[in-house]
């Protein structure tokens, strides 16, 4: 099936509650796991009625998703970070919505709230699922809904974190971020300006390179489709690159290493041009760089600083608050889109952090 | 040219100084870049005077050289840690010699002393780079020279601050250790023993394992000639792995990153498997192990550590003297033989820390 059996009217306002058992929850669950790039198949379109919330529980109307590359590899059987998805599970994804129903004092009815809601309209979670679902009540007066996504969601955090503990950027050192334009590198390349870094990015396009330079205020931005990679950071970086914040992996990452100064940091968060690869992943040829130039590479999963969050948001919300930072968020509608919606991903072709907007 | 035109009698005794005029110096010099394994016909033999020292220099006698996995990087084009032997110069290597005529008080005719001789028979340096050639006094008493190019020489030097200050063995934690029987590898298993760490050594072959096992006291050693290395982990690491110290590269650093821990550190020291690679150095393609485990892997050269060498060369001293710790070298004798001697380093055959010996 490759779509929903039936589409049911949302609610998309809400003076009074709604009566539950009169929502139909569209969800989407992972049908197949996907060799190389995901298709519509891999999908199954699935309507069931609203669960009440338990004792302690809440239901939660999903407003937005964020679509995220490390969807990618939630779709993959095998030890990683976190279980893969099951079979026939709804697909996990983060998201921002609204408490429908609560019989939870922290939660109630119109409180707008943050987690792992899954790509579905409505997200039903138990009193003792809260915790598991990473469910917080968020603040609109410090961030749009798509900025809490965004800069102050899970890509803010990754940028943060990554940046600031593993790379540990002194100012006047060069950070290099690719996926620049992505919801992670916009963070990244603005808070290394902020720290007061040398800031060169790397992304696909006129567009989005100019986007980085003139509304971000990266010093450069090297455009991979343009032209050699290695050039442009010889040009961008003439005093080598001191860390080098890893996105995309690939061709990119071994371009990068040919040019890292001594002591250099590589943080590794990702490696999206890499995820869709049915052949085995392309590992760094290049990686005795590391060596020569007593370098470190070094991963990051962002769940690790989850006690540190509302610090961090509290710096971020305060760049944004007085223009210091800006964020840019690529929205596209509708529950149903999301498997082409997914795709955008890896071709590059979003702009700006991925948001799935599902409802109001 | 594939050998010396002339060999000189070499003086091997020393009861008077002798005439340096009547000494001929026989160096191997760089004669072409190999591309892959080198052969003879890279080699030059040449025979020269030796020079008198100038003022504050000296003229050492090479008594053994320590041969490397090292020196086959040093014989390509391109920018390194150092730069490269230029074609036509004497060969790098470091090596333990006796001073033979000297204007400089440090460095008495008759005193033992290391530093990077050159693959020749006698080292003529000028006052002004003794400190390039890194030339100390050694004390006979506190190890065998053979031991003063192993565990209190550079390899030692490597294992001990790659270890200790890279890898921060905690005790408890499992090591791994690949070309375990070599001389990087041996310091750094018996001193991770030391530290109360579990140590997992790699070798080729039943009898270096043996050796590591029953001679050092490694706890276990994978025999990487006998089955596949991730089967060897997965029974002797049955905790995962924490530090791999990695001198070899290639398929045995990808078999480990299958088994790391969360935050394991590993060094990257070397990659022996890859240097007579003529086609490009194969990357480690499960290098996204380090984002799923938070891990880091960060390359060591010894010579950031000279300061400290002293105090690395007392603790490991220590441990010598009182039987902690042993050594086992291989040694080799004559100069011509270097060409094929240095070869055995990586096709595997030597067993212990190679040494080419050149003079009594």
């Amino acid at each position: 099936m490759v779509s929903f059996e039936q589409t049911t009217a949302i609610p998309t306002t809400m003076s009074t509650p709604p009566v539950l058992s009169s929502l139909s929850n569209q969800q989407i669950r992972l049908a197949s796991r996907p060799a190389g790039s995901p298709t519509r198949d891999n999908w199954n379109f699935t309507t069931e009625p609203v669960a009440e919330p338990g004792p302690q529980g809440v239901v939660v109307q999903t407003l937005c998703l964020s679509l995220d590359p490390a969807m990618r590899g939630w779709m993959n059987e095998g030890k990683s970070y976190i279980p893969p998805v099951g079979i026939g599970e709804v697909m996990r994804a983060g998201g921002i919505g609204r408490v429908i129903a609560s019989q939870n004092a922290d939660f109630p009815v119109g409180a707008l709230v943050s987690g792992s809601l899954g790509v579905q309209a409505y997200c039903a979670l138990p009193g003792d699922q809260l915790r598991r679902a990473g469910l917080v009540r968020i603040d609109p007066r410090v961030g749009s809904l798509t900025q809490w996504l965004n800069v102050l969601g899970m890509p803010g955090m990754t940028g943060y974190f990554g940046l600031m503990d593993v790379g540990q950027p002194k100012a006047g050192e060069t950070v290099v971020v690719s996926g620049a334009a992505g919801a992670v590198g916009q963070t990244v390349g603005q808070l290394a300006k902020l720290k007061g870094c040398r800031v060169v990015g790397i992304a696909g396009g006129q567009a989005k390179c100019d986007f980085v330079v003139k509304e971000l205020g990266f010093d450069a931005c090297i455009d991979y489709k343009q032209g050699p990679v290695k050039d442009g950071l010889k040009a961008h970086c003439p005093q080598g690159v001191d860390i080098y914040f890893d996105n995309v992996g690939g061709e990119i990452l071994d371009a990068v290493l040919t040019r890292i100064n001594r002591k250099a940091r590589i943080i590794i968060c990702g490696a999206i041009s890499q995820y869709n690869n049915p052949e085995s992943i392309q590992g760094p040829k290049n990686y005795l760089s590391l060596l020569v130039n007593r370098a470190r590479m070094e991963g990051i999963v962002v769940f690790d600083y989850a006690d540190r969050y509302p610090q961090a948001i509290a710096e971020l919300a305060g760049y944004l608050k007085d223009g210091r930072m800006k964020s840019r968020e690529d929205v596209v509608e509708g529950l149903e889109t999301f498997p082409e919606a997914l795709l955008k991903l890896f071709s590059g072709e979003n702009f700006g952090k991925l948001v799935l907007k599902v409802s109001d």
